[in-house]
């Protein structure tokens, strides 16, 4: 019998009225005659509410007792929609991270899995009952209770999809499916029937906030078909899947922005060999996330340096410059803050010429100024001013016709 | 070093500002020289809210799904409580009962304690770590969660306590310990410094809702000495413990009423062996918990019986009844509601005589109709109506001398 992983956000299931609606998605699929393996967040506000509770007594409370606490969010709804299935008739039986032995390493407030019983979730399959599992949380090999960190739901859900082979991972979303763009921002942005893990990892990278980056690539990894669906409709939403052919005729699948970022400076680094990496090892130790490095030599004698930062690591980042600079690791540094990043995304980039060219024409037009570029194989991000990141969008999405279904598009041909 | 042994209940921990009052009493035993391990309930209010939640999607929910939602509960307060001992720099450390291993049965909502992992405990207090732990609830040898029901937490407190071989185990109250009777009835009603397990296992058992019988029991079992006192004060408290001989003294410990009762008569059950075993199995099945039996042979062929149920197990009994009647187990049934008991319990009676006449006295005097009696060892039960229960309980502790400490009064010499 094959089976299914569904997926339930917070926002999905914060009270009676729409733990039913998601009860009623999962019974579709039991009726349907799959297996039904349910990954379910805690409800909304619930987090809020105990982040606030810890906050009261604690301000920066012990993260070992903070995947404690926020862990009962997620076990309150699945035995919460446990007991709805069980109302309407079906047989269901909810679990915790640690009693499927959802095995992560320590690392509190952000751990990565490391294995999940599978077996065990098939036996109660098996025994035609619904299989409702919390998300977000794990155990550690002490019976610490951990969580996944951003995304973490998604991250249960896939990687139990991956260890149950299920046929698909349904996310429900309140979104329709995955949008070339931010249609919050780019109105006329069109839905796409599908994408490329590695394109929603690079979209997820630079702004995408459909799906995080971690569950995408244990996708990849593990070769699973995700859907991302709308909870409040039938339509079949967007599949991430492994590249197909067609996929490269298409030369971009999507554009995103990322805002409040901050560009970093640092110039007049002696071009000595293990410098920078000196100085990423430095960052690295702070925690201080970097984007888009780039690196120009200045003199036989000097380089200079710049990189990318969200928002939450600004600060973080100009201390450890700061202290770089005192240790003599650079001569001067520059914070440019309000700085903001459009990109745009396509597998077709890897056998396509001109996108690069396109994307700057039509910045240029827009009179949106370039500050620095930066690239993957399948991505192209420009770093523009925060107040003209939005009209970049727009410029963007419409030099690539992201403004219409795959199909219709003439990128190639324009 | 000593271990200390402290339960703090729901009501004691329903805002930041209570939670770190406990949190104040658990660094006083610490700084004072003893290891301490903590029992926690879940916070005021959280189990009504959930119990509304689990209603409103499921009106009769699985006890499984009932006990894991109901012990995130738990969770939270000893996380948050972790929280705190952090805040004020102490370390501290929160474990759910399935992380220290408190093996129970699989009865839900219901369960009783087989086991505990002191060892685990242990070795986090040498660490130097106050150890708290979640209480009410345990966990089957499946993994699955289970609570204790009624009093749970105060059993996991004695049932940890005596694991560890605690010098004493402190159950913090909103009130200044046991009373020879509820001072909410009987507002002379004077503070025990000590009462044996017995007598408070009595006392339990009519009425009084101090601690629970089942935690009091297994304090006898394992000689655990369960210190009862007030969480907003340094008063000693009440001490329960193993009879010692100035007891014996002591016609009369305590008195209590309990209301919301109901006889169940049963007339004409034919006189064959067996027939009373196979009623009360009949009850039991149907979980209906009775009190003070009465049989009493009418002729050599029939027999009438007559017992007691507490509210929530009226209808359950009443059901049962009218199901043995129709299988004629007997030829008519009697319901009488708006039954109360009063009792009197001290240990001192085994030794000592004339308790029952003046009990018997002291309602005849009052006016009181005496409905029908039951004894055991150390305590004498009148059933009486409803509407003269509070008159007789003042009646019979005057006459016991119940507003007095116990060294003042002048019992025997009466």
């Amino acid at each position: 019998m094959a089976i299914i992983v569904q997926k339930f956000g917070g926002t999905s299931l914060s009270n009676a009225e729409q733990i039913r609606r998601a009860a009623k998605r999962i019974i579709e699929r039991m009726q349907a005659g799959y297996q039904v393996c349910v990954v379910a967040s805690a409800r909304g506000h619930q987090i809020e509410d105990l982040l606030r509770d810890a906050r009261e007594l604690n301000p920066n409370p012990p993260k070992r007792e903070m995947d404690q606490l926020l862990s009962t969010g997620e076990q309150q709804t699945v035995s919460l929609l446990a007991m709805a299935l069980d109302a309407m008739g079906h047989k269901a039986i909810s679990f915790t991270g640690s009693q499927i032995h959802m095995l992560t390493d320590g690392v509190y407030s952000n751990a990565q899995i490391k294995s999940v019983d599978s077996e065990f979730i098939r036996r109660e399959l098996n025994e035609g009952r619904i299989v409702i599992v919390a998300g977000y949380q794990g155990v550690d090999e002490y019976g610490n209770i951990t969580s996944l960190g951003r995304g973490g739901s998604d991250t249960s859900a896939v990687a139990l999809a991956a260890a149950l082979k299920a046929q698909e991972c349904e996310i429900f979303a309140d979104v329709d499916g995955v949008y070339t763009a931010d249609p919050a921002v780019f109105k006329n942005a069109a839905l796409l029937d599908e994408i490329s893990y590695d394109e929603m990892i690079e979209m997820a990278s630079v702004g995408s906030g459909v799906m995080h980056i971690r569950s995408v690539a244990i996708g990849k990894r593990y070769n699973v078909k995700i859907r991302i669906r709308n909870i409040a409709n039938d339509n079949p939403g967007t599949i991430i899947t492994h590249e197909v052919p067609q996929m490269e005729g298409i030369l971009v699948s999507g554009a995103t922005i990322q805002k409040d970022m901050a560009k970093i400076g640092m110039a007049g680094i002696p071009n000595i060999p293990g410098k920078a990496a000196q100085i990423f090892a430095r960052l690295a130790e702070a925690k201080v996330v970097i984007d888009d490095i780039i690196q120009t030599e200045i003199s036989p004698e000097k380089a200079n340096m710049s990189f990318m930062v969200a928002k939450q690591d600004i600060e973080k980042a100009k201390a450890v410059a700061s202290q770089l600079k005192a240790e003599h690791y650079c001569d001067t540094i520059m914070v440019r803050d309000n700085i903001a990043l459009v990109s745009v995304i396509g597998v077709g980039m890897r056998s396509q010429f001109g996108v690069a060219e396109r994307m700057f024409g039509a910045l240029a037009k827009a009179k949106v100024n370039i500050e620095s570029i930066t690239t993957s194989e399948i991505r192209i991000s420009c770093a523009v001013g925060l107040q003209d990141v939005e009209r970049a969008l727009e410029a963007v999405c419409l030099a690539f016709d992201l403004d219409r279904p795959a199909r219709q598009r003439t990128q190639v041909a324009k």
